[in-house]
């Protein structure tokens, strides 16, 4: 089992260690015939990036991916893409005072408890280095749903207490990227900025939020029952590291709305089917209906933090611990091109499925 | 594909619409040998069952269940338990005037959309009346894990603007059926209750959250990358009708933390490993810990409301529709048991998965 | 995990003892749209019936299905079809004298190790009642491939020592269900009906072959390595009761066979690409070419024998056994529906993966 | 889908085509804790490997395997273990002759259908190459399974119309590796070998059959219904390139026996349950009983013959054909290692899988 397959019909299988010789994964299903978009995926590692801006970690992953089989001629085969991302930059010794202690909130602890055995090097398979496999099959996952027209966006929405208390329709999302902090809204990407320095200096770590909206979404993907888009978008989203909650639509606001508030009330303007409202965030029964996806996930501040600390070892004896290496001091900007990558993923396994709904023609 | 089996090792297929002659399901992989406690199930299904108490649906629903299958002497045989719980109260002519319209918030559009075609009566495979077959699976999940000790306790957390202010720590769990709303503190209880009748006399309704706590969880539960636990569980508890949001330990207050307030510290304690705070909620890199579990699930407010509401036809027609039928004015209460068993399929299955990990002779 | 489940796309979970309350199963992605063919599944349903003449079991299985869910107006409606078959014809006591013993050949002392508990009457899981939701599953795989035009059509080719030494093309294969024996050849279907007769008197059994050929297939079903087309279809023949080889194309034959005997060589006629001759059965690569495809399956002979036979008890203490009960002397003729609803399933599930190999509009 | 996945907890992911940068795969869900035996490892990927006697290929693959993660301190993680295996040996140009059309009975032509697209250098993903793939994560099974004392071991024991008409318990198969055709007794090892090398310098190919015994397998291996052992293997076994045909037990002949010959008859000695003869081939329901598995494959003769042949290309137009390359003239005795790697997939993930058929203790 192992969890490390993503998907039904579009699927990533991914593997590698934060200091094993390589990461990466191999993506099956992908449809044949599709034209390999190299600058797109470039594009992606390099927003997932460490070492990015000032606010990122200074470790250096160069993320350079090498494709060993299922393309040709510039295109997609229909058979398996394997690929690998080399991992270099490892200085032996570094991970010596940690070698037989639980690093707090980590998953030492329970992978040691789970397995009798770890990779304690930087956190192993449990480390946020696997995300840029993701960002991998998320980039094919775009070139399958290319042709829909679809549009994922994602965007930091809160850090630490910073909110934005815009909706995504208020926004001008084309100014994502221009903000170090991934935040579109200028002023409040600046104040971000300044918080995470602030706790930058303290060796302190700040939780944040991501927001995520798919436009021109096609009609009719999702499952009903227990594969509803939502679900599996609530479950590729926790899985990515650090994630604590999802919500989508209204979200945790729903517990305190009315049904008359809540309703989306339906209408027809020129022969399209629209909502007055969209709190069901473009999915009805689990389907998305065509409208605005749209959802939240939240990130915990990140574990790694440049004060000493107490803690156990193998043996339950209490030790103090002050890491080395080169942390984030908030995963939220980092984390935009992986939550785009997995919502991708998502969309295009059901976008694949739909395919199998009905008998046409 | 369909969307209908939930689990890898511990699998429940579910089938029937709301209408159709029968709800059920087929339980696989549950190991032999187990004694079927039926006095579980039944209280199980009572507490989910409409009709219950004042303030939920008045509506019949007998949900008597028939074992088919798999089940020898009052013990399982380790091959699919089949069952069924018949369709009874169906009223011929209850749904003519929703026939060809989309009702607000409903899944009617979305699956015409998907599929081409739908059951209209009371929902078909969109309504909630598939949690039976939910409840029924999640008992022999609770069977199967009975021996650890594991125990799972839901109860409503938030009732529209009404919100437990108190964590699961601070509660007497004890008391969480003996109230209506199913929450475990007397006096928010009463005015959840209250809440609920005044919206209910209005012919409206509200949203709700559910919060669940699960103790004495083994350790190393859940796979890493994809199949974390808390992404599994995510997935289980936004399949459930009507669930807008999942988070789990610190959620989405952790956004606003700092890692030092965040970070579990570890020690040791009369040989046992313990951590001073439980933000991580029981969890760390998607594997199980040890400590408690704790989650909240966030419901939308039920879309049938007893008021007038615009919508349009499968001809894009304006038309004018208030429900007939009954419905629950806040789902959070039945919701209870619905979110226990989804949460112990997802934990029966990670502890059978569990036994694979390592190979201990 | 459990077994019970065959599929990916279109996928058959299926229940049922010999003498629990009933045998069923869900079909869950069907797609939606598609006119059930009840005719059709009462005909197939009927092939399979014991009882249907002279030399079959005069055991009365009355195999009416009643289908829970997933039609509505006649028509699937892309949801779970759920369906039952109630199990009927159980004498109390019939078993008691088998209660602690191995038969020899039946699944009850393989069981008995796997789970430590056995339902004994009839087999329990391991008896071939559970084919019957093949025959449901099967009947609508072929609704989902009938605007193909495929054709499946099996028939006995082998019982005992008496083969039928022509190939599918030499034989008039609308005679097939005229003969008792499923053997489409007048003179050599009479001498097995002699024979089986004979062996019967004997309170012997015999085993038998059946031959499947499958006309009108799509290309391209079947995918590349492990999930190759005829692998899947080995499985699917080999999960049926009693079989034990499988062999398609030029089968085992071509292990006496050079290269240049057995390359089907290309050429186009009327812009069509053909093959002079076929030993590829249809299949090249694991993938349909639009030929033939041609396979046989083997049978054992029944182990039920009305023989006294030594075995050994629970307590592995010597015990003589002469059975009770009716059985088939030679299971082929009555596999034949049941080989054609697997090969029908297995072709209905490729035909619907294939939809999802390229990106199409 | 993509059909690259095989297994279910003990599950290996492949990829690569012949002339990729290179081939490999994942692992996951192999248990923690297990020393890596990389001798075994490297054993088996030399027997597997072409140009290793005079009778095979002279094709040169390296076949190193480099091992990317999963694996820490000499043992298993319980993480995916990602390899690859560079391909090196490719002449540019070597496939420009049959860059457009299709080769005899090869997959060329099929894959050409299904994808619109095909990698047409030494067959893509349709060659044996990636069953190097599958002797890396058979070698890990063995390494699962070892604990048991369960032994595999495949030999030759048919090549054109030279049968070995001995079964397994009359042969020494610790003879097998000796011979070059892997065929155990000698005399009938120099007869085959006579008829490759005549039909080698003639140009042509022969079929072949691999047997394969299991000794020491556990009992309860193997699930009801669909997910029977015998099936499991008949897929594993036909989803080799070249299988046409699989039988275990009595097989084929099973057809022309009765059932009073047929019957293994239980007895016990020494406490042991014993049956006086094995034509259940070691599984009865589908589920091992603990004596010894045996079984058949049928290989098709190689394709690649080095005669002119006339077939079609793409535009249908006829062209003549002879190859380049080096192949083998009979695929069998390079099969051997490649059964025993598909056995051991089967019987390490049914081993694990028999892990969750019951809670004991």
């Amino acid at each position: 089992m192992g969890g490390s397959t993503f998907g039904r019909i579009f699927r990533l299988t991914s593997f590698g260690e934060s200091h094993s010789k390589a990461i990466g994964g191999v993506i099956d299903g992908c449809p044949a015939g599709i034209k390999v978009d190299y600058d797109l995926i470039n594009k992606e590692l390099l927003r997932r990036m460490p070492g990015q801006s000032a606010i990122t970690t200074q470790r250096k992953e160069t993320d350079e991916v090498e494709f060993l089989s299922g393309i040709f001629d510039g295109k997609t085969l229909g058979t398996p893409i394997g690929f690998i991302i080399l991992n270099h930059d490892f200085i032996p010794g570094d991970y010596e005072n940690i070698k037989r202690l639980f690093r707090p909130s980590h998953a030492d602890y329970s992978y040691y408890l789970k397995y009798g055995i770890r990779d304690y090097r930087g956190g192993g398979r449990s480390s946020a280095r696997e995300t840029a496999s993701r960002i991998v099959a998320g980039s094919f996952a775009r070139m399958v749903l290319h042709q829909t027209g679809l549009q994922i966006i994602a965007y930091v929405s809160q850090v630490g207490n910073l909110m934005l208390n815009k909706n995504y329709e208020e926004l001008d999302l084309s100014n994502i990227d221009k903000s170090i902090c991934r935040c579109p809204d200028a002023e409040t990407s600046e104040k971000m900025q300044l918080l995470i320095e602030k706790l930058k200096s303290e060796g302190n770590s700040t939780g944040g939020v991501v927001s995520c909206v798919i436009r021109n979404t096609p009609a009719g993907m999702g499952e009903p029952v227990f594969d509803k888009l939502h679900a599996e978008m609530a479950k590729a989203m926790l899985s990515i590291n650090g994630a604590k909650g999802f919500e989508y639509g209204s979200g945790f606001r729903c517990a305190s709305m009315t049904g008359s508030e809540h309703n989306d009330i339906f209408y027809s303007e020129d022969d399209i089917v629209k909502t007055r409202t969209n709190h069901s965030g473009g999915i009805q029964g689990g389907i998305s209906n065509g409208a605005d996806i749209y959802f939240n996930v939240a990130f915990k501040p990140v574990s790694t933090i440049y004060q000493k600390q107490s803690t156990i070892d193998e043996q339950m004896n209490p030790v103090e611990y002050t890491p080395k290496g080169r942390h984030d001091t908030c995963i939220a900007p980092r984390a935009v091109p992986i939550v785009e990558a997995m919502a991708a993923m998502v969309l295009a396994d059901f976008y694949l499925i739909a395919k199998t709904n009905r008998i046409r023609d």
